[in-house]
């Protein structure tokens, strides 16, 4: 058997793993809200973002409850101090969502993505939800190797991204300011939400082997 | 005299009030670069930002030091782990002085930012220094009420930048698609210096008096 030390070591796992799991049903519905002008979906991504918010409070309290009266160190020290950042990492990603979900709010009955985006902005959903389904696993099983996929994930969101950018540049485009804020907003809150799904990745693999997968720039 | 340790809390407070002297010299050279066209300025920005990851890394290492071998709980505790969050937030205001630099980069020999949004971008730069100076004194000087003013503060910066959207989307605006995405998103990077700045002078509050200011949203 474990003991309530170590048990409230795993607990902080679950609670990112729990964080995750939220993260990506964010990130879902928030495509959905802003391709489909989905009221419904909006004010779901918006109000369920407390329950992020709370769990992130619920980890910073018991990180500090387990350092002040446990006094751990080494890997397990790591391990606290990691699950702040990561429990951050994951706070924000709903942020991004909720962003989402107010320019879907925003343009409402309208949508805010022209047709013609709407594949690319469909692809950079799938690829942010695989971005943070992975996290989860990272996360939930200490998971390495699969750790150092994200980075590689995320290229694939960059590209996303610059194709959205692009298509907007293009002479033909016709849809005015309003739209070409809105997607300019969106491409970057998508790009953000995977580069904090890659830290998530980067600070497991920083956990669990003491050493940083790379000097990484939190925001290329 | 001070003991090792004391100095070594001491010495947390100090990079903190350097990263804030760093990142706004970081903040008014990239305004420099944006509104002038100034390369120079611009890759000085991007070179110099290294220099903040540096102090983050250093404060985050000294961090996990003090904690694995003076085990400290309470205020002490409090204000190791508020130090990391300090210093994510000023490395994160870093990295929006380098994302708008590279606008000014991009669009050199140009200015990306039209003739008549000028002096509301200015204004947004003086504004983004204003709260970064005021943070540095906040965290040098465990100044509680000066703290409590940085919400007011940032509200003047999210007010610029409505203004800065709402030229953006009048009738009489010409200055084609990429103007427009670089301006939204500039906008969006000074507004997001601002926000970390505020959660600098949240964490210093909660630091000192162990409650935090309000409850906070992160990035509304």
């Amino acid at each position: 058997m474990r003991d309530t030390y170590h048990e409230e070591l795993d607990a902080l796992g679950e609670r990112l793993v729990e964080m995750t799991r939220l993260a990506r049903n964010a990130i879902a519905r928030a495509t959905t809200a802003l391709l489909d002008a989905d009221l419904t979906a909006a004010q779901e991504v918006i109000s369920g973002d407390d329950e992020l918010n709370r769990l992130d409070d619920e980890i910073e309290k018991s990180a500090f409850d387990l350092m002040a009266r446990q006094q751990p160190v080494a890997q397990d020290l790591r391990m606290i101090i990691t699950s702040l950042h990561m429990a951050g990492d994951l706070e924000r990603m709903g942020d991004h969502a909720v962003h989402i979900a107010k320019i879907a709010r925003r343009r409402h009955p309208d949508s805010a993505i022209p047709a013609e985006l709407r594949s690319i902005v469909l692809e950079m959903g799938h690829q942010a939800e695989l971005l943070v389904i992975k996290a989860g696993e990272v996360v939930g099983n200490r998971d390495v190797d699969t750790a150092l996929e994200l980075d590689a994930d995320d290229d694939r969101m960059d590209r996303l991204r610059r194709k959205l950018l692009e298509r907007i540049l293009r002479p033909g485009w016709q849809h005015g300011v309003e739209a070409t804020m809105d997607v300019t907003l969106a491409g970057r809150f998508y790009e953000r939400f995977g580069d904090h799904a890659v830290h998530v990745a980067d600070n497991l693999v920083y956990m669990v082997t003491g050493e940083k997968p790379k000097d990484y720039d939190p925001e290329v």
